[in-house]
C-alpha cells in the first residue's frame, strides 16, 4: 500500500506492506489531517521514523470486534500496554509503554490503511461528515483543557496562536461564556475566528498593561516565543495552559513563575467522546479551517503546503473515488 | 543607625537615618536571618538597591497600633497598596503596587530598626525563642505549598535541595504522612533531615527509573539545574512545585511538560499564622539549621559565610547585649 513516511531524515511516498495484526483492527483511511506535530517531527521532534499522521477518519475492514466491521471510525492515538495501572483504569494516554500513532513506535495514518487496537476506535455519528470527523483528534485536544482547569463566565482568557489548534481551542472555550480573546498574527485567520463569534486581537496591537492580565492564557502558537508572551499576559496566581509541542528548548525566567505564583499546566490529548458529541451537535463550521485537500500520492506537496505561513488544516484524501 | 546595604553593586555596612514613618510601626530588630534571596540579590536578582534582609524578629518601639508597642513581633514582607482587590481581600502578597521588605522598594531588616505597616506584624508567642521565631518567614514559605496543592499519605513526594529552605519544606511535608524523600548533595545536611525523621537520598546515588517517578516534586535547590531534575523525577500528570528564585534564565524542554501533562506551580510567600502555630507547638528543632550568628557590624563577613557551600542559616544579631 502507499504510505507517506519520514525515514532517515527524509519525507518520502513509499510502497509498504499492508498492516496485518490479528489483535488489531484494520482501517481503510478515507481522510487524514496534517498537524503541526507532523511538521515538527520533520524538524526532529519525538525522534520518530515511520509513516506519519495521527488524525484520520476511515472504514473498518476487519477487526477482532465484529461489530466494528464496515463502520466509519476515528481512532484515539495512544495505544497502551493494557497491563499497567493507567491502562487498567481505562486511560492509556500516559501509559509509559504506549505507542502513539504516527509519533512513537507505531505507523501512522498517512497511508491507505492503518492498524489500531479495536478499543481505540470510535464510531462516527452519521450526521458528522468526513471533513468534520477528521477534526476529532485536534478538537479532543482542545476539549482536554476543560478536563484540566475550570474555565467559566467569571474568567478572562487569552488564547495565543491563530493556527489550526488555536482556532479549535478558541471555539471550545468560547462556549464556556468566558471573556475570551484570540491573539494572533494573521488577519485572515483572526477573521475566521471573529466570524465564529470570538474576540480577536492582532499581536501587533497588543499592549501589555498590568491591569489587562488574564486569569488563563492558553499557549497554542507552536513557537518558542509563545510561553514568554503567556508569562507577560497572565495575572499573578493565574494559569498558563501549554499546548505547543516543538523540537528544541525554551529560555525561561522561572523566578517570575515563583514570585507571581503562576501555574503552568501541560495539556495534550483529550478524550474523543466529547469531541464527537460536539461535532454531532453541529456547533462548529470547521470547513473554513481547511486550507486544502490533496490526494495521498501528492503527500509531499501537501506537507510542503501545510508548512507555509498562513495555512490552516491541510487534508490528505486516500480514497479519491469517494470525493 | 547601622544597616547592611547593597548599593551600586556593592555590599556595605552604612550609617543611615532611622526610619520615621508615622503610618508605620518602628521595630527594633533583635535577630535577622540571611536567605538565599539576599545572596541572589547580590548577583543581580530583583534589581534591588537598599538595606537587605526580610527575615527578622524584633521589639516594637512605636506603632499606630498602641497594642503592639513593646511586643515581640515578626513581620510579613509584602506591603500592599491597601486599595486594590487583592489588598481589600486581605492578601497583599500579589498586590501589583506592593513593596517587599529588603527585596523591592523597601529597606530591609539587616539594620538596627525596620519600619513596616502595623498590619504586617504578628505577635510571637512567648514559648517561641528568638532563634526559632527568626525562621517564621521561610517556614511560612514552606507551608505555602500545602495551601496550593493537596499532599497526603497517598502521595510520593521528592524535595530537591538540602539547603535552608529544602530542610524546612521537608519537615513541613513530612507531617502530612506522605512518602517523602529529600534529595541533596551534602552528607551533613542530609543527616540533619534524617535526624528529623525524613528519608534522604544523596544525588549521586539517584537513579531515575520510570517506576520511581513522583506525584509531587518540590524544587528548592536554588539552582537552574533543579527544574531539569524535577522534570526527570515527576510522573506523567504529576506536579512540580517551584520554590527557587535566582538571577538568570533556565533552558527548558517544554514539550515534555505538554506530552506528559505536567503541572508546574510557582510558590513563594506563605501566611505567618500557620508557621507561628507550628513553632509554638515546638514541633521542629530548628537550632541545628543555624550555621552561625554574627553581630550586625560583621554583616559583610556574615554574608560571605552564608554564601559558602555547606552553610545553612546564618543569623545577624543586632542587639548584642541580649545574647
Amino acid at each position: 500500500m502507499k504510505a507517506l513516511r519520514f525515514e532517515q531524515g527524509e519525507l518520502k511516498l513509499g510502497e509498504i506492506e499492508r498492516p496485518e495484526r490479528p489483535d488489531e483492527a484494520l482501517v481503510r483511511v478515507v481522510l487524514a489531517g496534517i498537524c503541526n506535530t507532523d511538521l515538527e517531527i520533520m524538524r526532529g521532534y519525538a525522534d520518530y521514523s515511520g509513516t506519519l499522521g495521527h488524525e484520520f477518519v476511515g472504514i473498518v475492514e476487519r477487526s477482532p470486534d465484529p461489530a466494528q466491521v464496515g463502520r466509519r471510525v476515528v481512532g484515539e492515538i495512544n495505544a497502551g500496554c493494557g497491563d499497567c495501572d493507567l491502562c487498567r483504569r481505562g486511560d492509556p494516554r500516559h501509559c509509559l509503554k504506549r505507542t502513539v500513532l504516527g509519533i512513537h513506535n507505531r505507523d501512522g495514518a498517512f497511508a491507505e490503511y492503518v492498524s489500531l487496537p479495536p478499543e481505540n476506535l470510535l464510531i462516527v455519528p452519521d450526521q458528522v461528515s468526513d471533513r468534520q470527523a477528521v477534526f476529532t483528534e485536534p478538537l479532543a485536544a482542545a476539549c482536554e483543557i476543560l478536563d484540566q482547569v475550570e474555565i467559566g463566565p467569571a474568567h478572562r482568557v487569552a488564547v495565543i496562536g491563530d493556527g489550526k489548534l488555536g482556532q479549535l481551542i478558541a471555539r471550545v472555550l468560547f462556549r464556556t461564556g468566558c471573556d475570551l480573546v484570540l491573539i494572533g498574527k494573521h488577519a485572515d485567520k483572526l477573521e475566521l475566528a471573529a466570524i465564529a463569534g470570538v474576540n480577536t486581537l492582532d499581536l501587533k496591537n497588543l499592549t501589555i498593561s498590568q491591569s489587562s492580565r488574564f486569569d488563563y492564557v492558553v499557549e497554542a502558537s507552536g513557537a518558542a516565543a509563545g510561553l514568554d508572551l503567556a508569562l507577560k499576559l497572565v495575572r499573578p496566581r493565574g494559569t498558563i495552559i501549554l499546548k505547543s509541542t516543538f523540537h528544541g528548548a525554551v529560555q525561561l525566567d522561572t523566578s517570575r513563575i515563583v514570585v507571581d505564583e503562576i501555574s503552568i499546566v501541560g495539556s495534550r490529548c483529550g478524550r474523543f467522546e466529547g469531541a464527537l458529541a460536539l461535532l454531532a451537535e453541529d456547533l462548529f463550521d470547521l470547513e473554513p479551517l481547511i486550507s486544502g485537500t490533496y490526494d495521498l500520492t501528492q503527500g509531499i506537496e501537501a506537507m510542503n503546503d501545510a508548512s507555509q505561513p498562513g495555512k490552516l488544516k491541510v487534508l490528505l484524501c486516500t480514497q479519491p473515488a469517494i470525493f
